[in-house]
């Protein structure tokens, strides 16, 4: 069997001049970056922004298990389908991150025969908007501490300094470090951290922002921690907001590429599911409405995160209207959430079908909630029985929700015709009443028993002193109006990763809660949260290398 | 009068592909990155690599002042002089580091009308280059870090680790460091350090490799630290060199922009010249050599360090042969050297300029020593009086040089005319029999001592108790026959940066000396040398600025 790079790097890629003609993009609103890489021109929005919008997809899953649930490759895959259909839709998908690449995951481009392509160049630089964030990142930490060392003015709180320095790398040993040793000129000595990329709040700036415009203002607003009278320093104060917007000028224009079908995608942004709201940016999705009839786009983790901060952050803030819902599933991750180790998940199990199905169950209500029509899918498997897929169809149509088997894996698009005909007639026949799940008047708290109530089905929400603490602060500074943005596990319903299904009479643990304000979120931790990783024992780095033509291998 | 981005900003480039194809490069050879920059592909250098090589010349100076020498202003302005006499010329500059535009130096695209464009573009993130170097070094960080984590096996001594991560950020703060803080799963505690990413071994590996095949074998050569027993360990004994190649695939490849009378201009890689060899690409100089009958280089600081680390390293590895030797020197530059305050240097003083003078004497002697014809240039200032202009003239015409007045900054290549005839006399009646000042097979003591004696001028060597040791140790390891990098200050012929004109009865005194076994040379320090800028009081980036259609000001 082929591995995703050897398919990747099969593929016949079409010059991304002819897949942007394909949407009717002309070479002149393109800026190439080799011939399969190009970023949307500034100009080209002007041109389009008055089109009236195609009708918005969102794919989501169950909660991720180890068994896998290809949500990409599912949006991949239909964008393919639609291709085919002669239906003019185009795919927007976050940019995977560097460091995991070297790491475990690897890559993030789809599988198998639904993948997005240059696949090599997506996972490494890209087109550099990563390294982009990852300068302006550290340009604001320079001038923060050199705002310190020269003097101080601002009476910046070394104890409070809440902005870190990033990399796009998995380095434990930068998690927690000592700056400023030396001498005086050296700079002041404080504790500091550094976080993945990916986990900047400039990225999800970056993915919020409307514009160019917007995303200066929204970097001028980032607290970048406090005086020692308690009050918030920001960018501004620091004058960092114009040579920081000056650096992502060209990281805020969406990157198109092509799939292996060479239906365009456009590849933006790529912020954290947890700490931030894990979406395409909004400048992506926004222009693939202007230039397509369908745009399919995807969100982190499983819907209890993913579609949740879709629909009451990205959604909400950019006046976005989602037309369908795409549920992916797999039957051997319903399987494992019915209890079924690992590696017994081959055979049939009727029983732990059964047992292990509500966590699809909770997920098309609490989709069902926003008034948005759902379709699901079971992402194909070699092991499935009729019977396993014939269980889950009725259980879906039950629930009014459009049914459909997807083999865009092993078929590409070719696979994809049964869920895009179904997700076609539910565009066409299903009206969508989107609204968020809570008004921006709630107060803090309301927002995260609102969540954790009707999305994860707690009993109720447990705030540590120090959260309590920080709600106060928050509102205080103004920013209740704010949504709200949960960094919970990603494994379970509840915040323990160990509950799978559909777990009941729990409680959320707040422990706790801090203010993106550049952003325009507040978020709140259920847990530790890991912004960044670590290498494992045999890194895929081992792996990885490059002949003389410029050919990798071992990317994954 | 118009700033430098002022004048930049109104060009009206030309499309990249037609600067290509003046120098016969074909659309499908270009990897774009937007209309105005792009990479020359690998197979242009299969297509061009057995035509015969244009003539290379060297543009260096005499020792940096406050006054300002305009190195790079006169390499653009020959080069669009040589355009204008329908020579087929190239430039080949280094790439400007992102971390000072944002501290106190500005910009580097030369200045007035003698400048490469886009100006912003190459200031900023450019193609991505040094961002890729940066990835590269703390892969390796990150993966000798985690190596130790996870056992050690390599019994690596966390006392001797030399490798240092990197930012492309002017960051004191992070110039002495401890990593690896919190519990177990954070990593090892150590001391770590910082250095700005044009400090980092990779660049300068990067710009003296023939290509990507050897870009691998010396990136695995780099040594990262010593083990227990004190013997060193490699990239490659911790399995890195692979992805840290994959990552550097496509920053090999040289960047061509344009001047602003549409030259064309190779401007990739750019090591420091202290620590490092201070040169663009050898891979950017050989093709420019096989594209043009004349290309036209620099190196950085003065002659002393730039043009003795061109002719001994950079040429030497590379095969170079250059045919003739630029030094540029200012009126006042030279009143400088002669003992005259900066703000005295607008009124006509012969007296000073006599005694100056030596300064530029010294590097004429120095540069013939290599047996490679020189032209002096003056870099014309509007108070720069006929006497003075006259006086420097005859000096250089005594001593073998051809002579010629540059008015580049103010009128483009109109301004080098007479500059680039004299060049072109001398390529077409002198003959370079170029040669480096010492052998292979000297001891690296022989080698600082000829450098230090026949190059600036000293009475002899002073090695510390430390340096001492370090040269034995590198020469037990096999190191003994590669050429030696010094790092000295650039203001003096001297290591003492008040030293000016040409100082006499010195000794050079050697304090460290470490090997960069990627690169192929051994670094002598005669002093201190900053790795890691910090930001003024006022950084530049406080001015920085770009408006809603990505249109920068502040940059210079």
């Amino acid at each position: 069997m082929k591995t995703d790079i050897q398919i990747a790097q099969e593929a016949q890629m079409s010059h991304i001049r002819d897949v942007a003609a394909s949407v009717g993009i002309q070479e002149d609103d393109l800026e190439f970056y080799g011939k399969h890489k190009a970023k949307l021109s500034n100009e080209l929005w002007d041109k389009v922004k008055d089109n009236p919008d195609g009708k918005l997809v969102l794919v989501t899953a169950i909660n991720p298990t180890p068994a896998g649930e290809g949500k990409t490759t599912t949006t991949v895959g239909l964008g393919e389908a639609f291709a085919r259909m002669d239906k003019k839709a185009m795919i927007a998908l976050r940019e995977p991150s560097l460091g995991p690449c070297f790491g475990i995951k690897g890559g993030a481009a789809g599988g198998g025969y639904a993948q997005v392509v240059p696949m090599e160049d997506l996972n490494l630089h890209f087109t550099g908007d990563f390294h982009a964030i990852t300068s302006a990142n550290n340009l604001l930490a320079a001038m923060l501490d050199n705002h310190i060392q020269q003097g101080n003015a601002l009476q910046i709180d070394p104890r409070q300094i809440v902005w870190k320095r990033c990399l796009d790398m998995n380095d434990r040993a930068l998690r927690n470090i000592v700056v400023g040793l030396g001498s005086k000129m050296d700079g002041m000595v404080r504790e500091d951290h550094f976080v993945i990329t990916v986990a900047s709040e400039i990225m999800a700036i970056l993915c919020l922002a409307d514009d160019l415009a917007d995303l200066r203002v929204r970097l001028g607003k980032i607290i970048v921690g406090y005086n020692f009278a308690g009050e918030p320093v920001t960018a501004d104060q620091l004058n960092a907001t114009g040579a920081m917007a000056a650096l992502l000028k060209d990281a805020i224009k969406p990157n198109l590429i092509q799939t292996l079908e060479h239906t365009p995608a456009l590849v933006h942004g790529g912020p954290f599911a947890n700490i931030a709201h894990g979406c395409n940016s909004v400048r992506a999705t926004k222009m693939a409405l202007k230039l397509c009839d369908i745009a399919i786009t995807e969100a982190g983790f499983g819907a209890d995160l993913g579609a949740e901060k879709f629909m009451d952050i990205k959604c909400r803030m950019a006046g976005l209207k989602p037309d369908a819902v795409v549920l992916v599933a797999t039957v051997r991750a319903l399987k494992y959430n019915g209890g079924v180790p690992k590696n017994e998940l081959g055979a049939e199990n009727l029983d732990a079908l059964k047992k292990g199905i509500v966590n699809l169950e909770k997920h098309i209500e609490n989709i069902q909630k926003y008034d948005v029509p759902v379709v699901v899918t079971l992402n194909s498997f070699v092991t499935d029985t009729d019977a396993e897929n014939d269980y889950i169809r009725r259980f879906c149509e039950e629930r009014g929700c459009e049914f459909a088997l997807s083999e865009v894996w092993e078929k590409g698009g070719e696979g994809g015709i049964e869920l895009a005909e179904k997700v076609l007639d539910t565009l066409e026949n299903k009206t969508s009443h989107y609204h968020p799940l809570y008004e921006d008047s709630k107060s803090l708290k309301e927002k995260i028993e609102i969540i954790a109530k009707e999305i994860y089905g707690a009993r109720g929400v447990v705030y540590e002193p120090a959260a309590q603490k920080q709600i106060a602060k928050i509102e205080e500074m103004g920013f209740s109006e704010f949504p709200v943005c949960m960094a919970k596990n990603q494994y379970s319903l509840s915040d323990d990763a160990k509950k799978l299904g559909r777990p009941t009479d729990f409680d959320i643990h707040i422990r706790e809660v801090y203010v993106s304000a550049g952003a325009g979120f507040v978020v709140a931790l259920t847990g530790a949260v890991m912004t960044m990783p670590g290498l494992p024992k045999v890194p895929a780095a081992n792996n990885i290398d490059v002949d003389g033509e410029g050919k990798i291998t071992g990317l994954f």
